[in-house]
């Protein structure tokens, strides 16, 4: 759209953004996706920031990074600022999305339901456990893993999810990259490598104890 | 220790540091950990930093919150400073756990090898369905949601995982509260509300996905 050209972000530039601000604007995404539905069109940045625990100088310097989006005396357009964080993030087009590994976490994975709400759409997943194969989990067709190459080429994946045992990890990964993918979501509890060209989220379930545990000594309510 | 009285952290301080840093110490540990298995004994700020993509003043700045570590012209002692990090974040300590909802992701919670690793031990596991009470799943036994406080009590659990559908989530949060729980854990894709003295962490796995579409989209290499 012409008209929204200005603020239209220059992809390039925001990879230096440090990673607590993306992770922030994740958190905006939801507030703002939960005022929508309450039927508030506009907020404040300081409105914004009380409902997450951040100051109002801290979500207009967070939202800056990106771009111009309050409007003065208006503050933001709820919609507005929900369609420019889902095209920073991505997440304003569907991501093919392949699993690998259907054992009861994978198997949970594929029943997810807010993966699809953001736009991350399971295309094919992936076993060695001829039990598993040809099953259809959550709408998921499983292939055996000699598949992976083809399949992932032929449904354009993007994005892999690892939801094997740590000792098969890092060949798995391998096998991903070979593929073509371009970023993995790392479930299994051991660190893996992959060449530059690829980008890579650990999810270690472990830290989000851990900020319980500090919550609950230091008595704070709700961490995000 | 008496000789180590004046660093010890006092825990009612630490309510105000950002989620951020508290975040950062899990991954400040982590690669502790991975350092000392390597047989590394001391680091500096800035190789620390190095290690993990941070600036060596982010690494002193965010330390500097809960004492004063590092060695001049030494660095960090490793083991000393995962000491004192599990301090902080209360995984110095066991914290007894409860899991509600024995479904695929409750499953494969239970066999999730990084939890007891940091010291968070289930001590039960409750279901209403009549199929899965009184199962043992990880070494873990499986009880009807009805003896909740009674085994909340008698294990002393502090700490309780939500592993249920979005539609029963707030009844068990509010079930969990009632026997006394301290904090939540919750992966069920809904918010929930908890009184002020209970802490609550929200899991929202598709948070990690759209952190890495927008690595794959702004090229980061990699999220921590």
């Amino acid at each position: 759209m012409a008209s929204n050209s200005k603020r239209k972000p220059t992809q390039a530039s925001f990879g230096s953004v440090p990673q607590a601000v993306v992770n922030r604007l994740s958190y905006y995404l939801r507030e703002l996706q939960h005022l929508v539905r309450q039927g508030v069109q506009t907020i404040s940045s300081s409105q914004l920031g009380q409902r997450l625990g951040f100051t109002d100088a801290q979500v207009r310097k967070d939202l800056a990074y990106f771009g111009q989006f309050g409007y003065p005396g208006i503050g933001y357009r709820c919609e507005e600022l929900i369609t420019a964080i889902r095209r920073i993030l991505g997440t304003d087009q569907q991501w093919p999305v392949a699993l690998v590994g259907v054992g009861n976490l994978g198997t949970a994975l594929l029943g997810y339901k807010g993966f699809a709400q953001q736009g991350f759409v399971f295309q094919a997943a992936f076993d060695n456990d001829p039990a598993k194969v040809g099953m259809t989990l959550g709408g998921v067709k499983v292939y055996p893993l000699e598949r992976l190459p083809e399949v992932v080429r032929s449904h354009k994946i993007r994005l892999g999810i690892l939801a094997v045992p740590a000792s098969a990890a890092q060949e798995v990964a391998d096998r991903l990259v070979e593929a073509g993918i371009q970023g993995i979501l790392n479930f299994a509890p051991v660190t893996i490598t992959v060449p530059p060209q690829v980008s890579l989220v650990e999810v270690d379930l472990a830290m989000e104890l851990e900020q319980l545990s500090f919550a609950v000594l230091h008595r704070q309510r709700k961490t995000c």
